[in-house]
């Protein structure tokens, strides 16, 4: 008989912790028990999985006896407090927050990327930042084929990315601004000044740094050093560790955008040998994880209302400027709370749960 | 006494053309007359200006007699038609649309790069694209100082870059979805799945190429060869010419975004000397046209809703990798509406009209 494992969801109720519980759903993971963990303000919640409704319990300490994978995300210092307590009652953790990403004992996961990294593992597997799942799915077999000599990457992040409290925000501005609008049917000619809007909860339910709504925040997470973000340093480092290239030259730009869900990413790649768009778009049609939606003539390329809910990164704007061979460029979107997240927690603890090989 | 001329515009009713009008009633442009071209759609509808009501007018060959200066906001093939003719008759025109842009005895210019190349126009002056106009403003003083070596740009474009009718997309969809959406004030648990929301009306209002609400349409202008589209061509083949850098590297990446009014650009630029970003701020600093927003412990960069109806290219994020010393990046923000078309436009018209030396 197959084996089968008692999981924990810790964060159950946040945007990734939900997600987490669908993906564990479709994928049919192998579940003797499921236990839904979050901190007190939502103990007692019932959320419906596979058609059962389980209770959310309350995270401590005592949480994990028992326990054979617990799946963390409810944030850096939530996981530095209980992943350590997890993996010493015995459970294996895979940890989407950013506590223990760089740790060089921790390995850092792409299933398709480096799935090798697993082997070593001392009980706990980091989740790598979203942006950087969707990027590195589609470096590698670049890397693997003609080489990386330069990243420049410019993403579009959606408000899911900083949670569902980000999602409400984006939802609750985009509908006050809208019902302020004074608009005749096909008449917009004053550009509506969005400052001038009227909005009097917005302290309340505004998380991120400034207004997202119809607006666009050259900021995610906070800044760090040489005026950088800390999402972009993340990208940087978290790509050389996963690809194994600790002196990769990576350029990022990341920017907040009014989309609900999915992050798009505008990467331009500098190649050590040269390649054609051709080459490139069959060495990107054959990786796993990647879906290949480049059709420009009939106007086919990925959006996010396209990807959103999908597992594959979608990749497409394949283009090279005939002048320069070992320069190309590509468009990448992908469900940040999907691939980025949920999805690729639940294939670290499949592939470590239930290695192929068994 | 100061000279005063008879002022057309053509396309008064547009998003650029109504800013045109806003723009020549704040700087005060010495106006004896104004004429208020449109097709025949919108002739008799009536437009305040400085207090009083002008009435629109039907384009015509017959419509530029007596006129001074044509300032042409109505589309490619209006300008193709009809701007020859108004020259024919003796009037300076300052054509917004891609017309004539990269001909080679039409100069192509934005008064803060180029004002030299308006020495020897032949009556057709063209105004360059709203994207190019933002890039260009901040590109040359650097050039100047360090030189350009390669320019990476990805754009989040605004809905008003494709006109009223754009706006009024992205307005109506994004009210649509809204008020379907069923959401619990502070709770966002499921992620909308935006394709599956009904809009009756959708055909008759859209004129971008997909949905824009909390979307993202990797696409503006047609595609042309190599995969790119026609905006990423543009935005390589004037910023060569504006800058007189024929050979210029450089990539774009265009993409559409769900804001209405500002044109916002992460830029990743290669010089030929080194240069640390106190240097570059500086230069930055005393640009005419370019204000730098640049304090991030603070929270202050530039953002759409902050740039949106001022003159002024904003620029922020200036960074770089210190492993790196010929390469930094920059984040602009420029309203497309103002510096993109109109303002640019008016201070061509200035610049020709009434020369500083007069």
């Amino acid at each position: 008989m197959k084996k089968r494992f008692n999981v924990a969801v810790v964060g159950a109720t946040g945007a990734v912790g939900s997600e987490m519980l669908r993906v564990l759903e479709q994928r049919k993971f192998p579940l003797s028990a499921l236990k839904l963990l979050a901190s007190e303000r939502s103990v007692g919640r019932r959320i419906d999985f596979n058609g059962t409704k389980l209770s959310v319990e309350q995270l401590t300490k005592h949480s994990f006896a028992g326990i054979d994978v617990a799946l963390f995300s409810a944030g850096a210092s939530r996981s530095l407090e209980f992943a350590p307590e997890a993996v010493k009652q015995g459970a294996v953790v895979v940890d989407n927050s950013s506590a223990f990403r760089m740790a060089p004992e921790v390995p850092l996961v792409v299933p398709e990327v480096n799935p090798h990294a697993l082997k070593n593992h001392k009980g706990l597997i980091a989740n790598p930042n979203c942006s950087t799942i969707v990027l590195v799915v589609a470096l590698k077999p670049i890397h693997d084929a003609v080489g990386l000599k330069r990243v420049t990457v410019a993403t579009y992040q959606s408000a899911s990315g900083a949670g569902a409290k980000a999602m409400y925000q984006l939802y609750e501005e985009t509908r006050q601004i809208v019902r302020q609008f004074k608009v005749r049917p096909g008449d917009f000619q004053v550009p509506p000044r969005l400052t001038e809007y009227h909005m009097p909860n917005l302290k309340r339910i505004r998380v991120l740094p400034n207004q997202i709504a119809f607006n666009l925040i050259p900021q995610i997470d906070v800044f760090v050093e040489h005026g950088e973000t800390k999402e972009e340093r993340k990208m940087a480092l978290e790509s050389r560790k996963i690809l194994e290239q600790p002196k990769l030259e990576l350029h990022a730009t990341c920017v907040r955008v009014p989309v609900f869900v999915a992050h798009s990413e505008a990467v331009t790649i500098d190649t050590d040998k040269p390649v054609t768009v051709e080459q490139l778009r069959a060495i990107l049609a054959k990786t796993p994880g990647l879906k290949v939606v480049d059709d420009p003539a009939h106007g086919k390329y990925p959006m996010p209302i396209d990807s959103a809910s999908h597992d594959e990164v979608f990749v497409g704007r394949l283009r090279q400027d005939p002048a320069y061979p070992k320069t190309f460029q590509l468009w990448l979107v992908g469900d940040n709370l999907r691939k980025g997240a949920a999805t690729n927690a639940v294939q670290i603890a499949e592939a470590v749960m239930c290695p192929r090989s068994e």
